[in-house]
């Protein structure tokens, strides 16, 4: 329907867009609240035993957070597998084409959410961000298919009784029909994942051009303007929710989560090299991460042993619980609470000396601030750093802060429990960028210099270095902090820290997660220069296996048992009879699932042996009778069924056990089938859907076989490339066209290969290593 | 080389991007220097004129305008005529794939440049946004061009002299050859003005981040990561530089074009509605002056007729002029200058009373202190404009200056001289919001509206309206502005806009532009959902001419010179005699460019009557005998000899009479060469380049024809589709892989059509208009 220009369609595509950035904003703010809540009950609960003697204290902190973690741990171990870790990386694949099981369920829904809110308060050095992220995506994905399921699940309600079904009847008349089948494809979920993913970082960070720009440049790998212009939508309306449920009133400020005061924008080009000397640390840092978390996936126990995972993330979580107990009580410095600083809870007591009454100057511990608080404070706290003379924080509280986090940071990344590295991050960059900052205060002190800009030029190295993003991390740094005169140092830090971190280790986290996860084939938006050596011939696989137009169901079943193949191509019979499978010519490609529901369905025929031996012509060969006027019908119950119907469905389909579970081997020893109703009302597309038996064909079986005539459902117009076309430009169609394989034909068309995506990740990782000497060309004659 | 990781090609990349990014800043800050050195100049010299009488100076000023705008259209109607207008159409639809012939040459830079900065001195609506990004893009161009030919020209010096020329050949030698091969593609220039385009934006807003997202989101139609990551590097550059230029020293704060204070960041919600009317009015005015600039373009005189261009761009001026100049004087409202604007230039007397002697109080007129200063400095007032008592602009002179601004802004957008329309909307929207804001001001008194805050808004809505950008946008405006703060009533602007304006007219200013633009097929980010319905085989012209693997050289020039197909089939011989053109198997394709190199470098050969046609197999054939040595010289000759040394000539080679420069004609009549010397010195490669004419084959000449082999250099990897393929693939093949002709073949890879550029963009207008109702989908039946 047209309404204002919009189809039914469109206007459902906002609803649904406008629907995901209110629940993400309602989410992130959820998951917010309730970690500061338990955070803040520890510690009035820890302030409150401070009398009663250290050793309780340190009992009481250290099992609190083992029994939050052991909790979140738990679930994700036992319950819902898919939800460890940050998830931006599976996200990212996901995007990319890859089917990841479980990955958008309800439970790892909500076990992210409940496992994040747990982890974070427990203690330990993990964000937030990528379970967000996550969340977005889930919650979009979510949307598109209750969606879906509600629609279908109406169509099966019986002839309308009440009034109240009546209308609800005609209200569903006119609802187009378009809408189920232009919606739940790949593409759309893609494009309102995308913006899920977006709005969830945006809410994260108070950041909604952030959120666009990191889902464009590192989560989605199909970009468009629409998807653009959709996920801005969604980042506002999911930032402008949570600025709303923040502060009780609607308000056009930003939530901007890390946002900081008292620095002034000026600096001169003395302060240059101190920058960049930060910024390079910073980012040698953030790479070192990499390769030492790379290195220690090794020693970590495998996602098999359930229990040592668990134990692990308690063992981790007691060892930083302890640490960040321990270490402000012996290197922390008690300082007077200064002026303006009275009112805030931040800084508290914690083993210094009790308020002196004469004097009324109060003491806090300045590691034990850093660490206790909820950590966007103490960043705050870090960035907010001027060049005021008296700083909250000792240069060496900062430097043990910053090492101590760091390497409770790398201990705590990766254990199975839902958290993300973006805080942790910025915090180490911000604490050693604080550091270095003080260091230059003292070293230089006629130079103004600012440990809160070191902070800030740090905490974005450290992020470059990490993630090795690079507009959208601006964007984020700048939005979060809403500091938009540091836009230059910002710019500076993350270009210098990608430069230098290249250097080191080539490939940023989550390009490295992608290659630990062996299953997930991740194709890069450009492929390395070296590709363009080598040609699909390379690349492809030879041993093809086809089907021909018309194949017998016994073959059929034996193949789909054997082989975990996703494709087949179909090849015609040509017309001299000797020709036979490797000299026909490629007329179509069938999917796996479209042969197990062409199965499932009994669109199966008896065909004689001469039939099936029969030289056919394209267009002249065995008509099926009633097929025809029924093609419609189940053509497109072949294009949605299996998409609106079993949604997990699909990656269950590469099983070879699937097959047996059509019971289609009952079928081929029963094999007497009495004719079943002819051409009864099957111009109700509805009934038509529902009950497709009667495509089999009547027929007597004598000396005939069961056949699959593929021709109506194949897709007629397989995408080919030659065997000499260049790997590059293979992987650019493969890339932007999303494919899932691709036939590669000699001149006469006939299949000679095929290209699958995994064929293309491996030979890619290959081809990356493989070195070209760049001073001998193609032509070394 | 390596060099720390880095080969020497990529260290080459660095430094262009980085000279791009210095030049851009440079030039930038050269076209802001001499705008308001004139304006100042022209104003001071105004302003001595004034007690002689005001005709004197209404002539004066006229007479100025009307000078620059003459000497900047002349320069451009009969010098350099692709220098006319903004430029970021044609730099979207280069590199959308499309060849503009001169658009990058040294004449039409120079005349951009020139003719900009009168332009804008004379005092019309124009800004100098949309030829920055032109000019970015030329000094891009212009240097990897530039880098090109010298290296070339180098490889023609004779053998080396001095020492000096001795030690330059070896540092010639040290350069890898990879340098000119894989460097002046068109992938690489496309990238290279990409990133010049947005360091242009980048420059003329003080915008780095924004104008990469320009770049990306509107001007490129070919993005990646790397592209980005460059990009971001050059505007930074450019913003650095334009800042150092500016401020005379080092500085790391941002040079942000029309940044203000002085606006509370603090709105509620009884904000929001004020704010949905001006932006849903601004994108309403948006949109209107697109449809005004089509309507009114018709009456404009055609580009053919330059001395009636010229008088249009003379009357226009003095039409603007004219007005500019006698508004203020019957409509201006004389208000005394308030402390704090003491020292201001730029409000100024203009008809008002002179100075009070008693009191002290000077007078000011507003609607001429709006219209005679720089226009930046007018939007720095206007989004200045707080909720404070006293408005230095009545309502009125807001109202007056608002709309005619706006129509002669409508007057001038289109005339032919060099200038763009951004800075002209953000100065109608600027202007109209505030005009707005006053009167809620008068209608809400206890709202505290901040008028300068509808100033933001209505600038913003009306750039989403006439340019339906979005993230992009955003930025530049937060960046633009310095005001971080605003973000949300910002994108709540853009997001508004973009609706309304869409609802009222579907494209934006560049897409109208490029529609009418004939020549130029400008492929979208995405097919218009109709294209779903369509397949290959509608949109194909199915006249395809195709040559035989060898071909007579008669046949290739006839052909050649009757038709201007850019690119031709090369079809095999069947095995059987009689199948002929229709039924050959697709080997390769070769371009028209190749085959006049060929052509021009004689690389051809005589061949009998019954060689031409003989049956022939792949790889069976007649093999020439000493091409095989030379082959690869060749080849790698023909890949890039055209580029490199005739850049401006690949769109000439289209025309047929190109053939007629070849002179193939003489060597057709005369055939009657002597032998060339034979295998002689041609394992050098510099020699082999330089005089190819050896290929030619040494044969006497009785009943033989002259022929050209294609094997040796055509692709022989064309990509090709079935015609059953879905227009929307088709579409997106073309458009990711940047192709300019694609093959249709059917199931035995025959040629049976042949898609261009040019039928895409056709078929792709004709079904946008194609209303299909969406209730009745494909099955119909």
């Amino acid at each position: 329907r047209k309404f204002y220009g919009y189809t039914g369609l469109t206007l459902a595509k906002w609803t649904i867009t406008i629907t995901i950035g209110l629940l993400v904003g309602l989410i992130a703010f959820i998951i917010e609240f309730l970690q500061e809540f338990i955070i803040t009950v520890k510690k009035e609960w820890t302030e409150r035993l401070l009398d009663r003697g250290l050793w309780l204290v340190f009992f009481n902190y250290t099992a609190i957070g083992v029994t939050l973690v052991l909790l979140s741990s738990c679930l994700v171990m036992f319950w819902a597998p898919a939800a460890a870790g940050g998830g931006v990386t599976l996200v990212m694949a996901y995007l990319n084409g890859n089917d990841i099981p479980d990955f958008f369920r309800h439970r790892t829904l909500f076990t992210k959410i409940l496992g994040t809110i747990c982890t974070i308060s427990s203690g330990l050095p993990i964000g937030q961000e990528g379970p967000m992220v996550h969340v977005g995506g889930a919650i979009a994905s979510e949307l598109t298919w209750m969606h879906g399921r509600s629609l279908t699940r109406e169509r099966n309600v019986p002839a309308p009784q009440s009034w109240w079904e009546t209308w609800r009847e005609k209200l569903r008349r006119l609802t187009p029909k378009a809408w189920i089948f232009d919606f739940y494809n790949d593409k759309d979920r893609r494009e309102f994942i995308s913006a899920g993913a977006a709005a969830g970082l945006a809410a994260a960070f108070g950041a909604p051009i952030g959120g666009v720009l990191f889902s464009m440049e590192e989560a989605s790998s199909f970009w468009s303007r629409k998807v653009m212009w959709r996920s801005l939508i969604c980042t506002t309306c999911a930032t402008v929710t949570l600025s709303w449920l923040n502060q009780r009133r609607f308000s056009f400020s930003l939530p901007g989560t890390i946002s900081f005061q008292g620095l002034k924008p000026e600096f001169d080009i003395i302060d240059l090299p101190l920058f960049v000397v930060t910024s390079v640390f910073a980012g040698v840092i953030g790479a070192c991460l990499n390769i030492i978390h790379d290195w220690l996936a090794q020693f970590r126990p495998s996602s098999k042993h359930r229990a040592m995972r668990v134990l692990e993330a308690c063992l981790v979580t007691f060892i930083s619980v302890a640490a960040i107990f321990m270490l402000p009580h012996h290197f922390g410095h008690c300082l007077p609470i200064q002026k303006g600083q009275e009112g805030d809870e931040f800084w508290y007591r914690y083993t210094c000396p009790l308020p002196d009454q004469e004097t009324g100057v109060s003491y806090y511990n300045d590691l034990a601030s850093l660490y206790f608080a909820v950590p966007r404070q103490t960043i705050q706290q870090l960035l907010a750093l001027g060049d005021a003379g008296d700083s909250p924080f000792t240069i060496s509280s900062l430097s043990i802060h910053s090492s101590s986090f760091l390497f409770l940071f790398i201990l705590a990344y990766g254990i199975a429990a839902p958290g993300g590295i973006f805080m942790p991050s910025i915090m180490v960059g911000a604490s050693f960028g604080a550091f270095l900052g003080r260091i230059f205060q003292v070293f230089f002190p006629g130079w103004s210099v600012q440990p809160g800009m070191h902070a800030l030029v740090g905490a974005t190295a450290m992020l470059g270095g990490v993630f090795r993003t690079t507009i959208s991390l601006v964007v984020i740094m700048v939005e979060g902090t809403g500091g938009i005169e540091f836009l230059l140092p910002v710019i500076l830090a993350i270009v210098l820290s990608n430069w230098v971190a290249h250097y080191i280790h080539s490939a940023g986290a989550y390009e490295s997660d992608l290659e630990r996860i062996g299953e997930v084939h991740f194709l890069q938006s450009e492929p390395s220069q070296k590709f363009d050596l080598v040609s699909a011939r390379d690349i492809m696989a030879s041993d093809v296996i086809c089907f021909k137009e018309i194949t017998s169901v016994t073959e059929v079943v034996s193949v789909l048992r054997e082989t975990c193949h996703n494709g087949f191509p179909i090849i015609r019979h040509t017309h001299d009879p000797d020709a036979y499978n490797p000299d026909g010519q490629l007329v179509g490609v069938i999917l796996r699932h479209q042969i197990l529901l062409l199965l499932e369905r009994r669109a199966i025929f008896e065909a004689d042996a001469a039939t099936l031996n029969l030289p056919m012509r394209h267009g002249a060969g065995l008509q099926l009778p009633r097929l025809t006027s029924k093609q419609r019908s189940l053509d497109r119950l072949m294009r949605v069924y299996h998409h609106v119907h079993y949604p997990h469905r699909r990656y269950l389909s590469s099983r070879p056990e699937a097959v047996t579970e059509l019971e289609i081997d009952e079928l081929l020893q029963e094999f007497a089938m009495p004719t079943v109703n002819g051409s009864s009302s099957n111009t109700n597309l509805e009934e038509g859907r529902s009950k497709c038996e009667d495509v089999e064909q009547a027929a007597n079986h004598s000396g005939k076989e069961l056949a699959i005539d593929f021709r109506p459902w194949m897709n007629r117009a397989p995408l080919t490339v030659r065997a000499e076309t260049s790997a590059r430009r293979v992987y650019i169609i493969f890339r932007t066209l999303g494919l899932r394989h691709l036939c590669v034909t000699d001149a006469s068309n006939r299949v000679i290969g095929i290209i699958t995506r995994k064929d293309i990740a491996k030979a890619h990782r290959e081809h990356m290593e493989l070195e070209i000497d760049p001073d001998t060309p193609k032509d070394s004659a």
